[in-house]
């Protein structure tokens, strides 16, 4: 049982939703490394989003302190550990959630876990908050690997029924993976979903969405076939968010429908480069990168905790009961998660170099 | 870098195409457990495949020589290692690749990061042949898990555009998870599935397709939140299997179209036990089990070697050049790896236990 | 690179000497355990040391600061996370420690490893204050132990040439491992050491010595062969121990004198229980235990900070220089270790649980 | 439970002394290294000993058959795995051992460990013959050091009460560490041993003893401290061995009757390098290589199997029984285990590189 991720960059995140704070402790950085703290509180702050109808009304700086690792500006070589305190909680919104689960949370599959001592309080260590941290280690992390000529961006692929564009697979730009306002690539789709989260946070209830994500400038040769290929390293980390259900890479899914003559990436030479002249591999064939960009989609489930009505169960009286969520909820946490996943992405990929 | 998964009962697995033999070391297997060689060996034979216009003309019995770990046919506690010698190897067919890499293989990446050092031969350690240990060791954890009552079963989803029906996520039964002759749950689906695979082969070209896998009987309360949670551990092992390119888990990347309405599971009580109405969540609520069917689907891409010619390049030239593969290869794999996925999340759950 | 121990239980430590705090991260307690925080707390202030001659004079209040994992006094499930501030840092002492290492400190090897850019301040990651949080997270898995009938306790087996008892390696009892106020099992040997401590303090000199440390209460059959043996798992946390130099098993390097008509531990039945009637193998056989107490003695080394003077090098000028060490350290650090070593024990024994 | 070791090159083992056959697999190699097979051979039969009084009558050919990982002589990036096949097996001699566990073997904790369905025959998993594959191994990884400088030679530094010489920690040359006929640094003292075994044979009885390694040209800055210190990397694999029960480094126990000024190595240049002019640190400061040899020493016990009769018990009877053991066995392994000592050394350094 572990909240730890990495082999060689190591990131353990720590706390609950509600407890005196959340952090995460990054082993294995180099020494020498002079993180730019700006940059990292931009990521975060994107991460916390805006003042808006679809975004979570809890308070908090997010600001991190640093609390080892780092001396005058520069890792020591030591663990660096950081922690936020959590100062904007409500705790006793959350007291009769240990009996009646949310459905679609992890309220039930917690108290089955802990036997009922888990921490039920915002959702304990099952919370959205817990990505706070995760998103500060992989801003640190998108340095070092910009340092060696990598670069990642994500933008929101859609949101219920609406799209976005999704990135040219062949000749992706460290421009194209900018972060944007609103983090779409079109700026008419970004105006539309968020006319819809609005409208859907209106009427109580949530959206889910998904997310592209890239990685420019990854040498190829990196990774490796069976258990520790490049899709199984990503994979693993992206489902440690809370609320992914699926990823793909390159064409994913569609390449069931494709055939082989359709589906192979063909190489060629450009200025002397292997390259290919489509990306349908999403950059890795056999578990290995080849160069060229690698790209990912995940499926985010639309928030579970709504304002309208649910059926539930009261645990203590074994009984079916209605459960109606009170508070306010984020009614669609896609754009937030954007710099999370690039932040998942970081980590996967600095462990490869 | 490591063939190996898995924490409490790991897998090894060693080989290439034509080394010697391929095979696995199985540790923390329970002692005194007696594997029922015979049922392993069927997994093996669906592995196989039949004589068929769709399948590889590779003749290899597929037996295992188990070498340790076992004692008057019970576990004795010691590493479980099993080998399959390769016997049918005819490496004078794969000489130019090393020259030329075949698109959607491995021989570029493998290329590059072994710097050239690889085994061309057959695919080397990249090759499907190496799910032949993995069969064999999600076989023998099959049957561990049958004794407290898991089951794991998978069939074909899809291969092209021709669709079976898909698991009753709530209502899945031991009898529904048994295997088919052709692994399909409608059999017409399955036998435009043969039509289509037999046509592409003398089209000379190859076919996806996606595999839906579930286990029955998962207790609640397993896994963890954050980066070890049940999905993670499930898409690590699953990507492990070349040609797989993502991986759902319940409703999947339908939920970035649901609203949380519609996506939330209710919880109800049935016979004392809490379960849900409807099964989006696969299972697994927060990276844990919530004694739901767990499911997921997997997409395989089309086999790379194709008859048609293709693009390719010449290493040693740094020139484009065309590429025409000779030698028979599988125009689907589809319908082999059925038991693979089996085999892997069966590793992944016993894992969790 | 790592500063985690443990796979069931796993403790991670961060800090350097000077850095904001030092703390740990505890993973995968088990859910709903009360840990007594005024035991843990005497066995930080065991490990503080007293005011005397012989114990560093640096100020510190030694009071974890709990800000994860806990609620309401309970384990939650989630990682524990514990800091301790540092208070009392003088950090301007150490400012020409960069340039000419201390001999027998890791300030050499750290400058190599880090190109210079390691935290000197206070000895940095490398300081003897990191056994704070291990000694911290050792004291509350030990009460878990103690549910489970197991217990845990050290004594100093000697310094320099003064020689305590050691422990009857088959009748110790719990009694037996209850701490001292100083820790020897003979306060006579308790008291010359103190004025041998005192006077080498005094001579500018410091002093080294042996931990003997037992658990008793241990059921048979945990370890395994090999490199998951119960020796190995114990030593590398021992090792992990600033200071250490050699550690040993039941009658430990008197094995290479004795013959095996000596050495065997000789079975009998004691009230229907299987015992052995001499403990040469310090409770372990095959890497797995026997059921009898575990036994292992440490080396410690005397404290490299001495006042005498020494030769070093300036590394910027590339010269032989003499180096005088000046502000006030432990002349001798074994009394305060003997809680630290209890608690690596106990990490080791509840991963092999 | 896990007979693997070392993250970036690792070895797992698998195997009983009378199963098909025992083994290991290689993980992470580097691509396109052409082992030396005949040395490798050649420490094998250093391990298998010779014709003589003292060591086993086992007969077996312990050449090992390489069935992947190697392609045209050079490693292919693929894990190597190497068997070894169990020719000279009389299982009948240990079947009533399950019953009547030998003191100072694992008999009775594998009994526990595995409610009695361990593999009793020849030791099973325990045996020493396990150490076969732990060579082949490091005779390999040895050979990978060597293109890099490193040097790995060991010597018995007793037998009993008999002595030899111990390394110059501080001038020790290449040339001291390769391998004599009976490996002793004095031959008298090598006489004298042989002579002592052949005497204690003849008495039914068994000596055990202490083998000294060392490490030259290892480059200062490798390790980490704490939990991944240069000590405790070596410990873990050095008690994998059988019959190992204590390791010290440098000046090992003796640091506990030394003062500060004694025990520090001063620091001094040497040809503009920064060496240390005593080593009792044994070549490690703060778990970090410091440049210097790393040398330790460790305790092998005398060979449980004794003529002699010894006090047992009937696990069946629950009565305490005499037992007297027959067949041949080594009344010493301490030759034998000299390379085996090496061999895990050699995997300890490289997992640092």
């Amino acid at each position: 049982m572990s909240n730890k991720i990495g082999n060689k960059v190591s990131v353990s995140i720590f706390g609950q939703s509600h407890s005196a704070a959340i952090g995460c402790v990054i082993e294995g950085l180099p020494a020498g490394f002079r993180p730019n703290i700006e940059r990292i509180q931009a990521d975060l702050d994107r991460r916390r989003g805006g003042k808006n109808r679809y975004s979570t009304q809890r308070k908090e700086s997010d600001i991190p302190e640093i609390i080892s690792g780092l001396v005058g500006g520069y890792t020591c070589g030591a663990p660096l550990c950081a922690i936020f305190p959590n100062a904007d909680t409500k705790s006793n919104d959350y007291a009769n959630l240990r009996d009646i689960p949310r459905p679609g949370h992890a309220d039930y599959t917690a108290y089955v876990k802990t036997k009922g001592y888990n921490d039920i309080r915002g959702g304990g260590e099952y919370s959205g908050r817990l990505t706070l941290p995760l998103t500060f280690a992989g801003a640190l992390i998108k340095q070092i690997l910009e340092e060696k000529g990598i670069y990642i961006g994500a933008h929101i692929a859609s949101i219920g029924l609406i799209s976005d564009s999704l990135y040219d697979p062949v000749y992706l730009t460290r421009q194209d993976l900018e972060p944007n306002p609103f983090p779409t690539i079109d700026s008419d789709s970004g105006i539309a979903m968020e006319e819809y989260m609005t409208a859907i946070a209106e009427d109580g209830d949530s959206a889910g969405g998904i997310i592209e994500c890239a990685a420019i400038g990854v040498p190829a040769g990196l990774g490796s076939p069976m258990f520790e290929g490049i899709e199984g390293e990503i994979a693993k980390i992206i489902f440690g968010i809370p609320a992914i259900k699926g990823i793909e890479f390159g064409a994913g899914f569609d390449v069931s429908r494709m055939k082989g003559s359709e589906n192979n990436d063909p190489f060629e030479y450009d200025n002397g480069k292997v390259v290919t002249s489509t990306n349908n591999a999403g950059g890795i064939l056999g578990g290995i990168t080849n160069g060229m960009p690698i790209i990912f989609r995940c499926a985010v489930k639309p928030t579970p905790s709504i304002a309208k009505e649910q059926n539930s169960v009261s645990l203590s009286g074994a009984v079916n009961v209605p459960l109606k969520i009170t508070g306010r909820h984020d009614p669609c946490i896609v754009p937030r998660a954007v710099p999370v996943v690039e932040a998942a992405c970081a980590i996967a990929i600095i462990n490869q170099l």
